[in-house]
């Protein structure tokens, strides 16, 4: 943290550690974040994302140590935020289990359309391009989705408690073909420029698991 | 057609119209098809396909317009090429229509095996990438998931017929449920480089709709 008294040096760049540097370096996740979800990673260019931020071409480096770095960083970012938006809807208890799960749905529709099904799923995108990717971000995304489908399994073991599901619901492996027909549904979306395949798949699903 | 008669002039590539010009271009949709569902559109540059076939640098355009004309005759390809696949299992009249569907289910855990899960499916992968495509690859990729849908229909409507699922299932419901969530498992099954994916969604699809 040497470059707090050398600004002049930066030439706009503000040191690390200071206040500016932390602000430039969200404001470069949030584009990243932006960018990434509707392109992919193959079809994002760095250079994009500093355009957006207004940061001097070059100066990257200076925040993140690989474009791989920033990559895992978009991930974690994106991981944490899903998780805190899963846990808002699977954990209120103003709802029953199921209608938890149905109101999470919902709200991926509106977020979808809110950005006229421009943005995917970062995880679901980047799952797509692994054949392109670094070795690295596998087990990363597979974490990802491990992490998503404990959340939902907890929903759906209330749900049986609840007498929503069957008692015989082996609700891991529910929560599992969840994920996966999501992940479809929201390519579809995408595809589609449309709701109608993610209310297609969250209807069949809830319907056939209620008992 | 003029080239005919002027071999010297192409150094090496083929004149149009003969059967070496054919064979190449047939060898460079082939070639297109293994990188682009392995890595989609973004990450697969026309120099690898080329170099896969051996053809100059810079020949490309002799056997293709442009970049966006060669990938859909990649998608046509392909659609074709499943079509023919689909028609296999889901008309085989050997079988019952429900276990039609789990053979082509079968057949596609071999395939992805056979390529240790590093191809995906092109239709799933070009509509992941939809937001860094041209404009004129959604109602193509669109039409082939809904000819996709059709066959899936026909063979539910048969399984309807024999008793297999309820006689009021909605069957062009459940075969979009079904491509919807397909496409979501074989992208898991390639970030997972498993089958698990797959036979989770069809044994839970399977499963449910079954009378």
């Amino acid at each position: 943290m040497k470059t707090e008294h050398t600004p002049k040096r930066r030439r706009g760049r503000p040191p690390k550690g200071t206040e500016g540097y932390s602000k430039t370096r969200e404001a470069l996740v949030r584009a990243g974040l932006e960018v990434l979800t509707e392109k992919g990673f193959s079809a994002s260019g760095i250079d994009e994302i500093l355009r957006r931020v207004a940061v001097p071409k070059g100066s990257f480096y200076h925040y993140f140590a690989s474009k791989e770095a920033f990559v895992v960083e978009l991930i974690d970012h994106y991981a944490a935020y899903f998780a805190l938006k899963l846990d808002r809807y699977l954990t209120d208890e103003s709802l029953s289990p199921l209608l938890r799960l149905r109101a999470f749905v919902t709200d991926a529709e509106d977020g979808m359309a809110r950005h006229q099904y421009k943005r995917g799923c970062l995880v679901g995108n980047l799952g797509q391009e692994i054949g392109a990717l670094p070795e690295i971000f596998r087990c990363r995304l597979e974490a990802v989705f491990a992490d998503w489908q404990d959340r939902v399994e907890k929903c759906l073991l209330a749900a049986k408690k609840a007498g929503e599901i069957s008692p015989w619901a082996q609700c891991n492996k529910l929560s599992a073909v969840f994920w996966i027909g999501w992940e479809g549904a929201v390519l579809r979306a995408r595809l589609e420029q449309s709701p109608k395949p993610l209310k297609a798949f969250a209807e069949f699903f809830l319907t056939e698991i209620a008992h």
